[in-house]
């Protein structure tokens, strides 16, 4: 058996290793167009931040290394420019000789991964680079190096473009991130975003939402959209990706309409002698079945193994992707799994929203930190669509529990029920999923009603009226324009000073909210209690994020 | 409707609260032997060790607190000495006025909790605390603060005793740590507590095991079992606690076999008016459905609101238990769920084990931290049987995607296909947990063998020839007596040189074991894998921990 893999990093090195644990025997040549192969992608960031110092740390894998332990022959800087799928072969270019050969296969593996998409800035005059690959970081820290109070504007607001601003702050330099739309990180929703644009302009970054680069105006310096210039030594495009598909659409092999390719649940593509993996490959999504694109290294490693499996007969069906995904930016985690309620509310499906705001473990242990916790859930299922998460320690647990529970295919009711290992410096004896569980379980079984942040305008505008059930001292911290103040200590005693008319309660984060509103109902007001209280609607009403899908409230 | 809840902790609490919230027309009365509710009980050894400083802290509610919020008529300083089924009735005596009374129920819940088993150190003239109560940590702080340079001896090597220990020690204090068993913290197997009586000793901690104390020998000192006197100015009983049903047994209610207090999935008794929660009550055991201890905070809260939902009419069945539980001690922190390998054995339930020592996040990642992981597998159904984690950052997490995933239902060989978010200084692209599974996976599918760290000997006595497969370099700075070190990067070349007898291949960890193991399998050797390597084979041996259930491998 004679295999061949394009693309020695993350899905196609796990198919290759695999494969030679599998099948001592198979003849394996890994591809490689660039000159590293199973580099650390994801470490990239952290080596032009300096977080990580020595650039040897992240090549994890040499051709060497590779055939000293698994036998595997690792062709690197040798591009494959074309499959015959009659003749089961490829066509391959060394980009250093530009000798071309050409190579038979029992089976291929298609591990091409993505491309960065371009934020058309072809016309600035100024050094522009992606973030994809160990020849970028070597260009990137090449001009910082040179450069004394370097500028840099990092173009796009996800993943890679939050990661290269926050090493680019942390080695001194100064940093104008532009980002196309009106919100930061898109794959949150705006409330839980708000955080994370703060968090940037405390720490210095000159932040600009609905900005595109326009090109360069004078010799280092860039313009933008909105009119201004700013300066630059260097543009880091982090726009975006695309599937790389080029050699599977040259090959007329099945593209899914996400745009990558096509596979079944063994990662074979519409070729049977033909699997792919990783960024270039759509997956199934887990909340409709629908093909989507997740560019993430874990399912490019998971999925790579699978490929193995396949060749060897062997594999399982792969599960769906949740899509879990986690950032850190300037001590803040952000972190996030299945579908947004901008997306729920595009696709036009129908869902209950919590949220919540804990601590990471038992308050009166110090140290604690907090956390700002979206759930959302499927209003006749109750099935778990989506989370996220923001906040400090613990944030990367709670989201790899939800994504389980999801995976698993928990009801958010179900998180009730999670037992959880607690001591008071690790979780809360009703430990923050727990407590999404209580008020999902309320939600399902009608014992509460919640109201959106978002929908606060529209409900008083209809004639509710807005109750404060916090103490008068927070209230005079700040409050919702407005509100009544009566607290929940004082309301069964002044219940006759409220009106009889649509009452909607707060309180800072939903608990005690909720305990009014469960008193107000039982005394037969019609009432809801504001999700996530103060604290959530302050987030969503405080940035100035304008998201097509969410109403700004007028305050 | 008139409820009465015996006890005003955790299941207590988590059900008055609850029950107010559905029902607010409810009278509710809840009686508490001790001087305080809804105190922070898992936090007090934490107080004695000065972590948490301020007392009040520790009192999360008051009666006046609870009377304002949630309307509870709550009566501390109050014992329920009887209850009369018949008359729907319940004695109670107030411990301060020595009063008599009586009241009525329609529904009874008891929350009466564990009480500490005695250690039987009655003749020691020392000042013997339990650590369960505030009462308890005043007294011990009060002896604390007028000793310099004070000595205790911890009776107890299980969670409370080693977090005493652990704030004793914090606190300047020298420990003496009697332990009965031959083993440190016996919920875990005996290899996985090794690391814990290392860093007790490296932390100065006289631990004393297969010992118990026999009584005061002169003013000041204990006197042991092993014939030596220890200086104690302090004794602190944590030898363990036994469920408190004193009321039950008098009332005739069932008792389950465990000792607990029986209880039906929505928490009733075996008298329909009558529920019970919380440390004093048998769980069913999620392994294999029996009546079981588990005495947890985290389960007294959730039950304790099941009571309200069951009161009210809606509640569902309980989840099993799966006894998930953590330990932070100097450092370490040390966790696990579900059934250990010495349970299993007893029980003759067929396993699977695997051990593996991965690192919380991606190496290349500065201030990655190790840990150790063992999981039980249920040899016929893959199921997840238990979990045992010791390490740093990330076993909190990982515990408790184990514990998900084992409540869910997940098979051990589904870890494989988990999506956890990742991000190099949150996780690995292959996160533990995904390993774990590619472990387990291969040894459901058969593509792997492993022997354990116990079996070793008798192998080798059988024949079995043990083959270190790390470099050199590694070999040279340790090793298991009489292994032939030959690399896993020379083995294909080197394979004439090995004896066509039974196998045995190990490495650090057990990674490039299993892939030598294949390498040696393919050509048709006998071959199986050291599970955890060199690393779990020297947890095993090193620390004279002899179990019952497991051989001392002589070396």
């Amino acid at each position: 058996m004679k295999i061949i893999i394009v693309g020695g990093v993350a899905g196609g090195m796990s198919a290759a290793t695999r494969l030679r644990r599998l099948d001592e025997s198979a003849e394996i040549i890994v591809f490689e167009r660039g000159h590293y192969v199973s580099f650390a992608n994801c470490g990239l960031p952290y080596f032009v931040g300096g977080v990580i110092r020595n650039r040897d740390e992240l090549l994890l894998q040499t051709p060497e290394s590779l055939e000293a332990r698994f036998a595997l022959d690792v062709r690197i800087d040798t591009e494959v420019v074309q499959i015959d799928r009659a003749a089961q072969t490829v066509s391959v270019r060394n980009l250093v000789t530009g000798e071309h050969s050409v190579e038979r296969y029992d089976r291929l593996v298609l591990a091409a991964g993505a491309s960065a998409r371009s934020a058309a800035i072809d016309d600035t005059a100024i050094p522009t680079h992606t973030l994809r690959t160990v020849d970028d970081v070597d260009h990137i820290t090449a001009v910082l190096a040179e450069t004394s109070g370097a500028c840099a504007v990092v173009v796009g607001g996800g993943f890679i473009g939050l990661e290269a601003v926050e090493n680019l702050v942390h080695r001194g330099v100064h940093v104008t991130l532009v980002q196309r739309g009106p919100q930061i990180f898109t794959p949150l929703d705006p409330e839980m975003a708000a955080p994370v644009l703060d968090r940037l302009r405390e720490r210095g970054v000159d932040v600009r939402l609905g900005t595109t680069v326009v090109g360069s105006a004078a010799p280092g310096t860039v313009a933008l959209s909105d009119g201004t210039t700013v300066p630059a030594d260097l543009v880091i495009d982090a726009s975006g990706v695309r599937p790389d598909v080029t050699l599977a659409e040259q090959a007329g092999l099945r593209i899914g309409r996400s745009g990558g390719v096509w596979v079944d649940g063994t990662q074979a593509t519409s070729d049977p002698h033909i699997f792919a993996v990783g960024d270039g490959v759509e997956k199934a999504d887990a909340v409709n079945g629908s093909g989507t694109l997740v560019t993430m290294a874990g399912l490019a490693n998971r999925h790579g193994r699978s490929v193995a499996d396949s060749i060897a007969g062997t594999a399982e069906q792969a599960a769906p992707a949740v899509g879990a995904g986690i950032l850190g930016i300037f001590g803040l985690t952000v972190a996030l799994v299945g579908w947004s309620e901008k997306r729920l509310v595009e696709a036009g499906r129908a869902h209950r929203i919590v949220h919540t705001h804990p601590a990471n473990h038992a308050g009166y242990y110090p140290g604690a930190e907090g956390m700002s916790i979206k759930l959302l859930i499927d209003a006749e299922s109750d099935a778990i669509l989506g989370a996220q998460i923001v906040g400090g320690v613990g944030v990367d647990k709670r989201i790899d529990v939800i994504a389980v529970a999801m995976a698993a295919g928990l009801s958010a009711s179900a998180l009730t029920r999670l037992e959880l290992a607690y001591a008071p410096q690790y979780a809360s004896a009703k430990d923050p999923i727990n407590q999404l569980g209580y008020v999902a379980d309320n939600l399902a079984r009608g014992t509460s009603v919640n109201l959106q942040w978002h929908e606060l305008a529209a409900a008083r505008a209809a004639g509710a009226v807005l109750v404060d059930v916090r103490s008068a001292g927070e209230f005079a911290t700040g409050s919702i324009p407005g509100a009544i103040n009566l607290s929940l200590e004082d309301l069964r005693e002044r219940l006759v000073e409220l009106p009889r008319v649509p009452l909607i309660v707060h309180c800072q984060v939903g608990q005690r909210g909720h305990t009014a509103a469960r008193i107000l109902t039982q005394h037969g007001f019609d009432v809801q209690n504001l999700d996530g209280g103060y604290r959530t609607w302050l987030a969503g009403t405080s940035n100035l994020v304008v998201s097509p899908t969410v109403e700004r409230v007028p305050v």
